[in-house]
């Protein structure tokens, strides 16, 4: 990517060398299977559960709230899929702002009974007003994200989650608060343990992470897997464990850190007022958002501004991480956030700590140049 | 893992020189999400589709029947966890031999109404006669594994599928049949395209490639998934995809081609004729296994041979691959397979390219000295 200026950190991230170089030496170092019981699978054993604890400190949980996956998409699904085991179908609220992880579910659960309602997201929040307001007796489970994907804003999980306890205990009956922190990890303010929630997911390469391995946080420490295939990570996620991944992943936490944010609300804030007076209106709020994604809008449509911006060497995205082949998704989280009009035009530049000012001044004109 | 003889090739392998490089290689060259649609996304994607059609090759199938995962526990879930799309429960077949990635699906498929019968193994196979007899109306799947990780055994899975498939003509009714082909990667006759059967699974690391990467094979080159998630691989399995370590499988995959099964058969050779006569007896037989399992049982239990080997400095497991920690699971097979008396002594020898036949030896001097 030496070749781009790279602003879409919300789709990935490029790993960093300590957290390859903790991929390669764990390779070499703990190559035997953690479930083996001679002396070096115990070792593996013993180092995936340290990995375990240095996430757990990085996320102020306890390490047996922690279990690795092999990415957010896979912790999303343990937590939907649970829902399976229910005797009885009943009701899921999802807020309007998933990402298809979870969205992609609601076909399955209304074929067997569910009945899904989704939440409103006016601007880009979800309030919990309305989340109170639908809390019915037969909610099984809610899902609202910590961080939109699409839009940075930053979602009063806090509010939502105490909205939810209070009800459940009105009605007797547990409700599982699910939030997906994939754009919340290293973003926002992320209180795990003050939060009552209890089931989050996080992913390893939007934080300079590797691919394929992702977490489950779960207040409770356990919840009803489909299946617990070979027995690992207490039966929540079965198969071989990726340790050389979670090596890395675990070190690419650890990092965060050592980032200030500082300096990316100053590359946020040189795209925001160099944008001021021009064509392009901001979507992101300025209050209630993370720093690291402003999505725009301009006057040319997102593919048609992308490319031109290719051609001038910037790398962005045209609404949700993962979804620029089929553009539907973004546009939908757009429309449900009230931006509507704007979505045909959306742009999602997201920033990282390799990004500096300069390339964010470039950005400006570059975006002038088309616009 | 240098201090020891490894011989516990069947629980993990040490990833290849090559596929480290090319995981690496591919952190650098290819960090775009493949789902980006601007220029260095859409190399990721061909580059991904590049792996595919290379292990294709390698399998003899059509890059449009393979599907990347995070490793066959998910290549088998994914398979298992479509029968629950069916609007009534029906039979599933599910041979004695079969990894707990399978079996660990009997309690939700009961949960869900479904009937499951075990078929037997005797002396490790599963008999085509005894698949036609228990093959009724109902039975919507058939999962035998292709090669028994517990006891090397080869299945005869053309002649179970033909059966089957004579079966589903007569009733006009469609049977999935399933192969996990894990312990047949690389170690037994895969002829994907010659027998008829639907999907097949496979682990990137038991070939020396790395953790947390898989393969589905899907004849029809669909099936449907509890949800396609981000849409990734067709939807068949979504989230994105784990490029360097699928960059890093296709490597391991391909120099496969360049192994000597005679060299393995060798050291078979060498420990099974060096414990003739001795106190150990043979449970893998000679004709119709993989020469790279080899399960024997001695005088002593598992777990205490198994400890005297490691201070000897050889490291082997004592059943099946990755259940050490619960020896029950590989108990039972070992009693499915009329081994009951020799599974409390039983020790699995599994080799790699990486043993040498001076390994061999030793091992057998070792094992006659504990034994």
């Amino acid at each position: 990517m030496q070749d781009f200026h790279y602003f879409d950190n919300a789709a990935t991230t490029m790993i960093s060398d300590r957290a390859l170089e903790a991929y390669e030496s764990c390779c070499r170092l703990h190559m035997a299977n953690p479930s083996a019981s001679y002396a070096p699978g115990r070792e593996s054993k013993a180092f995936l559960n340290d990995c375990r604890s240095r996430m757990a400190k990085v996320l102020g949980v306890q390490a047996d709230q922690l279990f690795f996956t092999s990415g957010a998409s896979e912790s999303i699904a343990i937590v939907m899929e649970s829902l399976l085991w229910a005797k009885s179908p009943g009701k899921v609220l999802i807020s309007a702002l998933e990402h298809e992880a979870v969205s992609s579910f609601i076909p399955l659960l209304k074929e067997k009974g569910w009945t899904v309602e989704v939440l409103p997201a006016k601007g880009g929040f979800i309030s919990p007003e309305t989340l109170e307001a639908k809390l019915t007796k037969d909610v099984r489970l809610v899902a609202v994200m910590a961080v939109s994907n699409v839009l940075g804003t930053v979602q009063d999980i806090d509010g939502l989650v105490s909205v939810t306890r209070r009800k459940e205990a009105e009605f007797g009956r547990p409700i599982l608060f699910f939030s997906d922190c994939v754009q919340a990890f290293g973003k926002a303010e992320l209180r795990l343990s003050d939060w009552a929630l209890d089931a989050a997911s996080f992913s390893a390469h939007k934080i300079h992470g590797p691919r394929g391995v992702g977490l489950l946080y779960l207040k409770k420490g356990q919840i009803q897997s489909l299946s617990h295939a070979g027995g690992q990570e207490k039966g929540v996620r079965g198969g071989t464990e990726n340790l050389p991944a979670i090596a890395a992943f675990t070190v690419a936490a650890e990092e965060l850190a050592q980032r200030d944010d500082e300096e990316i609300r100053r590359l946020n804030d040189i795209v925001r007022t160099g944008l001021e007076g021009t064509k392009y209106g901001i979507l992101t709020p300025r209050e209630g958002s993370t720093p690291y994604i402003l999505t725009i809008a301009g006057p040319l449509p997102s593919e048609v501004a992308m490319r031109m911006l290719q051609d001038r060497g910037f790398l962005l995205s045209s609404g949700s991480a993962c979804s620029n082949n089929e553009r539907g998704k973004a546009e939908a989280i757009f429309r449900a956030s009230g931006f509507a009009k704007a979505a045909g035009g959306a742009l999602r530049i997201s920033f990282s700590h390799d990004n500096t000012p300069e390339e964010a001044q470039l950005l400006v004109e570059a975006l002038k140049e088309i616009g």
